[in-house]
């Protein structure tokens, strides 16, 4: 039998996507329903000193005291109010919520309710903010050694801003209420997490709190976290007015009030050799949280983890802080703090690189992780670890030593970087998480039963692969059950890049077990003689896997993949438009469960990327996102983002599925730096992002 | 504050409606939904000897074996399988169930399955059929002391043939599985019978299965039983595949395999005066349930009930029979039974008044029930019998003798009817019901909670009216919950025109429940202070009803609504086609509380009983409907049903709403007889039903 894994298979999702058939969540609707509209904070910082609705009874009116359960969004912290009771800290902080039969009658309603606030001075520094989300410390060797042993020191201090995950389908849900009961259908990530947020809210037992994911138009971390708080608006509607709700934001409100990727501010200090060998890395991280807490505390703690970037050094400190400031939430984006310190750290290694005038090239190959190497955290990497064949690959790919020469002077530059990313949640969360995924036989081969989520990214396609070689049955004998908490068991969050390496093993696992049960039979014969049966197997770590979540110290993440970014781009003289010509990328992914969808996934987050390094500026005006529609942030197009080349090393992870890792995140970390480093080859100082025509204008010239 | 009852506020459901914001079933879709077809028998009377299927995995299918509990339709008996086993007994018997995610996929689905069938000889004449659902007996009286009492005896045969209810929305339904549990979404009338008939087929537990009525597109009780099957179909096809199944049958689907108005055979003798007094009434019933009882025995027990129709007579014997034929089910059908035995002493009556040359307006009037008399099962009739007043006011509005003097050898003829209609269930059916009805307090006023569904009629706004004058708030402040069992008590099915005299009258005292405790505050002031609450009502019968369903006799209806009808037509002399030209029609329902929806009712009962009396035709060949398509089952269009003059009487009922009576069924009474006795008027002595060309071409002349 042909092999599914490592092949392209046809999509699962690929039919009903291209014939329309796929119903997403505005698709949907349900007897009685009625439409659902935020009342949010038009001030950043304020009491509410009074509230005022001017509506006739039709309309279905709902405020904090409609809440039954404790009125927060559960997550981690229990800081963000689902609705605002006496004060507001962002502007669009959801305080009031509207329900109508006729979505028409809800244009314009925030016009008919009049909230009267007292407001106080807002604070968008996060360097000024005192309120501390998370701090987290690693350090590594001796910190004070490591700069003795120094020849130079080399300092910098680098920042990113904002990002918006712009999915191509807004936030939405309907919220569907039942007899001492409700279920939840929506545009989502993460069903559990929704779950688990209304039966909190609703105080229901889980049992009777149900979330079924609607095909689901794009997340990229967007979806992780802020369906919780849509699902429970809605719930709270529906509850109210004893009717399902609907509740779809347009653009203009899912940019206003939705989250987006933390800006940060980066600094390291950093001592080397004379010979270009790093001696002592001291790196501070600050993230700017927004207003509350969400994911902050987990982004800081990936941004950390990652801070120092694909490279060996034996003393290591590192100081991160997640902040509040008066703007909406900042929370879960592609990458989830990964691309901000790597940004810093290999626009960092760039001017190293300069100051000691050594190739930027040789300056990494003389740094970069090998196996056996150990990270900041104290990890020790297997051999697995691809810096060196990733960056070598990307060099010889993109004759990176020939254009630099060639164009040396010229308004064309060509810069690099080199990067690594944590497959799933660090060690302990993992471990905390403890994942279920199932498997069910059925009369044509399996039914996988698991809560991660297609998002377009190929969940569903990915994990049949898996099921079917690990079966040993054709793939098209598996179905994949839809992401809906009345089947399927709690597999975790589909985020971290983990739906592969964690969920996708815990699926072979099933496999395994399943094709142990039925011997030599085929699933259909076995089915015939004693029916169905469901194989579930839950999360344990890899032997030998350690982690300390106080010292923070230990084996961060089971595995890491590996990438390297080269990009030319030519600027423009008169302009200072930056036009990127060409992408080279190479990614070592452990094993492409399936070419074409990793090479999209490279190719998809390459071009984010390059959005995050270029275009993508998220303009704050007291607290509001000024330019919040498609015609002022600009998201790269097909024709704007450069022609790629991506090339796929694979070095097998042992505890991943037929040795994959993930590949879903890790292709946002690079193009930001290298992008970075190819303006400073043509002589721009930039040291932060996006390098808009302005910015790159302003820069000083080396 | 102007009262509600009587005027004709604003419809509930017509903004949804002229807006096209009311979604029907075919409107809603569900994520991971898939389209499930029902592969039918060919044979009318078979053993089914083999099956086989041959289809690739991606298609679900279920059988009789994928049932979890008993293999039938929870009705009345348990006779019905929902799949059959081994055996069926009419053409489009469901056998197996096939389900695909794509509709398309499943179009002439049946040429990929062959079922193998050892055949048996079907019978089709009820007459000749040895399976009897039901038999009932009414005696009154001393039969042969009424005959010896007689100068004449006039005995006559009638027969009326099957209808189909043509709703314009196709049946249709979509379920939902959930972890141990079943939504149901459906075009219905009784979403209580479905949740029984799932509950026990599925072997839940009541409170985890849920029925939902969508918008409905017509009903006339082609709605009342039928979804049951079809959502237990729907419900093996979702549990089978895990996933959410919609099943809409087409119209030709629809027309074949549902149920339709029994055919009957009604046979009078009747003992008569010298001067046109009746003495005897001898009626036998036969009613052609078709292969499976359903609910036949319902339909014969209103059909015995209302066979003397509304004549006085002091010794009547009844018997009537429902038998068993190899054709798909007959059950509901607006009237239920009354329009073929009123059709059957209509005509006979004109047939006596012919025979006796007396009037036939004066023959009625001799006989007709006064208030004091009483009715065939004994019932004593109070002050709200209007068989005379209907019957005066409908000639005198119609010129009725003026017409029939000036037309006479024409090809023109006026004939009339006289009808009653008992409103609810009998006596004894209402008892055990124990319908229940809430209210709950709400902020702007208060929400009806019940199982009536609106299918069209006016249910919302006719509850909303009774509510909000018995409350005494604004008619816009009441709303009216989904009929969706989750929330709303059972309230029995909306049948029998007993939405308005029963369940309307359980909300009136809900509503002045309601008013009593909140005492002289408004709704919203004692919500504001109080918060809700909630007033439920059971049905308990009115003082005196005593019904029993042993010797049938006694109070078989709480009231009744009365009817004339003057029908003038005109008979094509060379195509025998008839056209109707004019219909009166009188009503008595106590009070008009929505009097142009009440008007509506009429108009569009009429309209329906045309067609049955002219144009609706069923032909079965060899069990099957031959013409199941709209191009040859020819309903009236607006075009082809003659204008109508409606005349309102109100003679309120004590225990009804503001003194409401039913109106739903009873307008189709009255037009079939009306219309044969034009005929005879014109020289066609016709005692059969639809009158096309064909048969009255071939009718004795008189």
């Amino acid at each position: 039998m042909a092999r599914a894994v490592g092949s392209n298979v046809r999509r699962k999702d690929g039919d009903a996507k291209v014939t329309g058939a796929a119903k997403y969540i505005d698709d949907l609707t349900f007897p009685g329903m009625i439409y659902g509209a935020t009342i949010r904070s038009t001030v950043p910082s304020a009491r509410i000193i009074g509230r005022r609705v001017d509506l006739p009874p039709e309309f279905t009116v709902a405020d904090h005291r409609d809440i039954l359960g404790p009125n927060y969004v559960a997550l981690i912290d229990p800081d963000q109010p689902c609705l605002a009771v006496d004060h507001v800290r962002h502007v669009a902080e959801p305080i009031l919520l509207i329900g109508h039969a006729h979505k028409h009658a809800l244009i314009d309603i925030h016009k008919r309710v009049t909230i009267d606030y007292q407001t106080s001075t807002p604070n968008y520094d996060v360097e000024l903010s005192d309120l501390c989300f998370k701090k987290i410390s690693i350090d590594k060797g001796d910190i004070d050694l490591g700069f003795r042993n120094a020849d130079f020191v080399v300092g910098g201090e680098y920042r990113t801003a904002h990002q918006e995950q712009l999915y191509i389908e807004t936030n939405g849900v309907i919220a569907v209420p039942g007899d001492g009961q409700m279920t939840v259908y929506g545009s989502l990530q993460c069903p559990y997490y929704v779950h688990k947020a209304l039966v909190v809210l609703l105080k229901l037992p889980p049992d009777r709190v149900r979330v079924v994911q609607a095909e689901t138009g794009g997340g990229f971390g967007g979806k992780e976290e802020y369906p919780s708080i849509l699902a429970c608006h809605a719930a709270i509607l529906a509850l109210k007015s004893g009717r399902p709700v609907k509740m779809i934001y347009d653009r203009v409100e899912d940019l206003l009030a939705t989250t987006k990727r933390h800006p940060s501010i980066v600094r390291h200090r950093t001592g080397l050799t004379r010979d270009g060998r790093i001696t002592a890395m001291d790196i501070e991280v600050l993230m700017d949280g927004g207003a509350y807490a969400t994911l902050s505390a987990v982004v800081l703690s990936r941004g950390v983890i990652h801070a120092a970037g694909p490279y060996r050094c034996d003393h290591v400190r590192i100081r991160g802080r997640a902040m509040m400031t008066h703007t909406p939430p900042n929370c879960a984006f592609r990458g989830f703090g990964a691309p901000q310190t790597q940004f810093a750290v290999e626009a960092h290694i760039d001017r190293i690189a300069g100051q000691l005038r050594i190739d930027p090239v040789r300056m990494r190959e003389i740094n970069a992780l090998r196996p056996g190497d150990s990270t900041a955290t104290g990890q020790k990497l297997g051999n697995d670890t691809s810096a060196l064949p990733v960056l070598r690959a990307a060099v010889k790919r993109s004759q990176f030593h020939k254009k630099r020469k060639q164009w040396a002077g010229s308004n064309r530059g060509i810069g690099l970087s080199l990067f690594l990313h944590g497959s799933g949640f660090t060690g302990g969360g993992e471990v905390r998480l403890a994942s279920k995924a199932a498997l069910e036989l059925t009369a044509r081969g399996a039914r996988i039963l698991v809560a991660s989520t297609e998002i377009g990214q190929g969940t569903r396609t990915m994990h049949a692969q898996i099921v079917a070689d690990a079966l040993g049955v054709p793939y098209d004998s598996i179905d994949v059950n839809d992401a809906d908490t009345a089947f399927v068991p709690d597999s975790g969050p589909t985020v971290a890049s983990r739906t592969c390496m964690i969920v996708g093993k815990l699926l072979e696992r099933c496999a395994r077990g399943m094709r142990t049960r039925i011997g030599k039979l085929t699933p259909a014969q076995y089915f015939k003689k004693h029916g169905p049966f469901t194989v579930t197997e839950e999360y344990e770590p890899p032997p030998g896997l350690l982690w300390d979540d106080n010292s923070y110290a230990g084996d961060a993440y089971g595995s890491y993949a590996w990438g390297c970014n080269v990009v030319e781009l030519e600027v423009d003289p008169v302009t200072f438009e930056v036009t990127p010509i060409k992408v080279t990328a190479v990614a070592e992914i452990g094993k492409a469960i399936h070419p074409m969808m990793a090479i999209g996934q490279i190719e998809g987050g390459t071009a984010q990327g390059l959005g995050y390094a270029l275009t993508e500026e998220v303009v704050m005006k007291d607290g509001r996102m000024a330019n919040a529609t498609l015609t002022n942030y600009i998201i790269p197009t097909p024709q704007d983002a450069a022609p790629m080349d991506i090339g796929i090393l694979e070095s097998p992870y042992r505890h991943g599925p037929f040795g994959a890792k993930g590949v879903g995140e890790m292709p946002i970390d690079g193009p930001a730096p290298a992008v970075i480093n190819a303006l400073r080859n043509c002589g721009f100082d930039l040291r932060s992002i996006p390098a808009t025509p302005e910015r790159v204008m302003k820069a000083p010239r080396i």
